[in-house]
């Protein structure tokens, strides 16, 4: 890996100047707005496979954002790493917290990112991460060290849910025949400490809609004799867990495996001290389910979150409505073996069945995904650890996310395949929040780390 | 009043013409923008005064917005009225749900109109019903029968709590000296059923700022172990109130004066029918304090009310975040003898110390105002009472309305004079909500009785 190392040395700035090219593209899949933004952001991932030595690259429509796949078919005999990644980006808002426009790079550097970190929207989560393997890529191509058979899916529709990726590998699963799929869209805890991260949890998103009286009321005329939305959807959300924090939904719970008291032993040895989380965090204390530890609240354990929630007079100054109708966005993070759309179900029926007869209340289903486990004795991860521990001069910790990539185990189900997960963020990045970034140094050593990984998967599958 | 009522009817078509007018200025109090209009909405105010006959005009300098002052003296020997009304207008939001636009005036038919209604924002609170007492100044100006002495007081803040009128009154006790005021900002039960308003509620308005952790944050990386703004401050807005739905905060109902059995019998005997109420807001239920009619609810007893809450992710689609503030504006209607700072505080003190020590609360109180009671045996109130029966044809019926009007419960405190509330709409204007409208019938009939007050009042005092 000589040669590949050497032109990634040469090519550094270039790497850098053409990934601030790719985080100035808005693709915020979200908003209807940026459609034309998705499509250029899968143009720009289309042709810099290209220039990177694919020899067959296509953007395929689906009924969402495009997908890009590339490949570089090298010999049938030899084995093939699917790389996936998203093009798409969070919605930037709140806007007004940004020291930086959210689409106009800058580096940076900060206290965990001395050597300069670049602050856009995107930058750990996930163009950053996923230029890194399309410069490796570029570079093993060529240097003629690329040691097996490649293909890239890039969707855009990962920030939204993935709609469209499972009936699109539904649909092609010859074309993404492979024999592990790797994907960097995690991250390691810092910058001495690489980790691979082994589970993820499940989603399921719903929105309510909660409508009181057929307008907006007076509160003074009105205000003691008609139900107000907004406090009743107060008390239903608040209504949704216990004084132990536990989710109240009957059966909830039911498919939640529980983990053996030695695994959670092993689990609470990986670093983490609560006293620098609340510092960073700027809390006095945590919040979480009674008789779990914060590492395993955020990840064995399933939670219940309002992402969003809105109604009446949000403005300057007082208003005196009573309003028709109040809004929220709730998530729940799940666990193996919960089922999101069971959840979903659940959720909506429960909520639905505890709505007062004064209000009506509606739960819509947005979108889910399931949890997922990777077995730290296949190929794969035996690979990523190879590698990590050859780049960072130190074994990677195997650890569990409490975030979510619901196509993970949507892969495994359709097209029978484990991924890996090869993260290089930071949970300091900010990812989903204001002035996300993505230090310099992870992402080059995820441009050093990659070539290593196809290089050991190679030989551990020869 | 003859001359008077034929001057009335000669000028109908203009009087609705230059109401149109008036409304078409967007004097909207609380928002920043409409600085320019406020002061348009003055000045048009003030040009109506000075051709309707008055002999001193001023637009007098607040803090806030200004005070449209306005005379004719006759005589000291005669009784003074001093008509008070307000020039600014509640917000117009939400925009999409009016069918005309709220500063383009149309006249269109109703069901309780046949005869039409001017649909706008502020038509009948208040700008058409101040519009009444300039139209009827000028028919009783023009035609000589103007029997006593005349100030108008019209400021730009009622919708925004007045701050600045209380100290303005305090500050001009000479200038405002007077006998009675009239203020024509309330309604009746139907344009064949008169109502006199005798009771007003008052108001404590708060503003919440909750934060959890110092920045946005993902949902799935931190979910299940730090606090979420959004579902701790749904848990505290739902624990002020109790299963019966009364207000928890310590010492809320101390001051509460009671009604005795006999006095909520007369009121219960009031038109009021449950059915209709119910369905024509479309409601199957009403909701509040357990033990109280629907009525009493209203008018007797104090109300808590979110008059708007957000936090977190708003717009279309899913955003996983777990944010870092949720807010909300809070309202509690005021009965007598209840203070409204006093209230502000308690409930200040009571919310922060219900926070639990993952958040940090703040509460903000934005204003308030006294509740009021008009004694039934004042000559104003008598002269009101006679008014209306002469040209409704009808008894007016004495009622507490469950609005605030902050104001009044101050004029009667620092000037020593009680208000007469001899208003003309309908609890189905649609004030505060889109689509507001005022009847042709009410704003003509208005324009009749008042001149008819004015002989009484002074006959009554003469």
């Amino acid at each position: 890996m000589n040669k590949t190392q050497a032109y990634n040395t040469k090519h550094r700035e270039r790497y850098l100047d053409e990934l601030m090219e790719f985080l100035r593209i808005p693709s915020v899949s979200a908003d209807p707005n940026h459609a034309e933004d998705m499509m250029k952001a899968a143009r720009f991932v289309s042709s810099q496979l290209q220039q990177a030595g694919a020899d067959r690259v296509e953007i395929m429509a689906t009924e969402g954002h495009p997908i890009v796949y590339g490949e570089r078919m090298l010999s049938p005999d030899l084995p093939t790493v699917l790389v996936y990644g998203h093009y798409d980006v969070q919605p930037p808002d709140p806007l007004d917290l940004w020291h930086s426009a959210p689409f106009e790079p800058v580096v940076k550097p900060t206290e965990k990112h001395p050597q300069g970190a670049i602050f856009a929207r995107g930058s750990s989560d996930d163009k950053g991460q996923v230029f890194m393997h399309i410069k490796a890529f570029e570079a093993m191509n060529k240097t003629g060290e690329l040691p097996c058979n490649v293909k890239f899916m890039i969707e855009g529709e990962e920030e939204v849910g993935s709609a469209h990726l499972g009936p699109f590998a539904a649909a092609h699963k010859d074309l993404l025949q492979c024999d592990v799929i790797v994907v960097s869209d995690t991250g390691i805890i810092d910058n001495q400490t690489p980790v691979i991260t082994v589970g993820l949890r499940g989603l399921s998103y719903v929105e309510i809609e909660l409508t009181g009286p057929n307008r907006d009321l007076h509160s003074g005329l009105y205000g003691g004799a008609v139900a107000n939305p907004i406090n009743i959807l107060s008390e239903m959300i608040a209504g949704l867990v216990d004084e132990n924090r536990k989710v109240t939904i009957p059966g909830f719970y039911n498919d939640v495996l529980t983990v053996s008291d030695e695994e959670r032993a092993e689990m609470n040895k990986a670093p983490f001290e609560l006293k620098a989380y609340l510092e960073d965090l700027e809390i006095d204390a945590p919040c979480g389910e009674t008789g779990y530890t914060t590492l395993e609240r955020t990840t064995i354990r399933p939670s219940l979150d309002a992402n969003g929630i809105w109604g009446g007079y949000t403005g300057k100054g007082a208003k005196t409505v009573l309003p028709s109708k109040a809004f929220a966005k709730i998530s729940m993070r799940l666990v193996p073996n919960q089922n999101s759309e069971k959840i979903a179900k659940l959720f909506k029926e429960y909520f639905e069945s505890i709505a007062p007869d004064c209000v009506k209340a509606n739960v819509t289903y947005l979108h889910g995904g399931e949890p997922y486990v990777m077995p730290i004795d296949s190929e794969g991860y035996q690979a990523g650890y190879k590698a990590m521990k050859k780049t960072f001069g130190k074994a990677p910790i195997p650890m569990r996310s409490g975030g979510s990539i619901p196509i993970i185990p949507l892969f495994e189900e359709v097209l029978g395949v484990k991924s890996i997960l090869l993260g290089f963020g930071l949970d300091s990045d900010l990812i989903h929040s204001p002035n996300e970034h993505f230090g310099l140094f992870n992402f080059y050593k995820g441009i050093e780390t990659i070539p290593w990984f196809f290089r050991y998967y190679s030989e551990l599958m020869g």
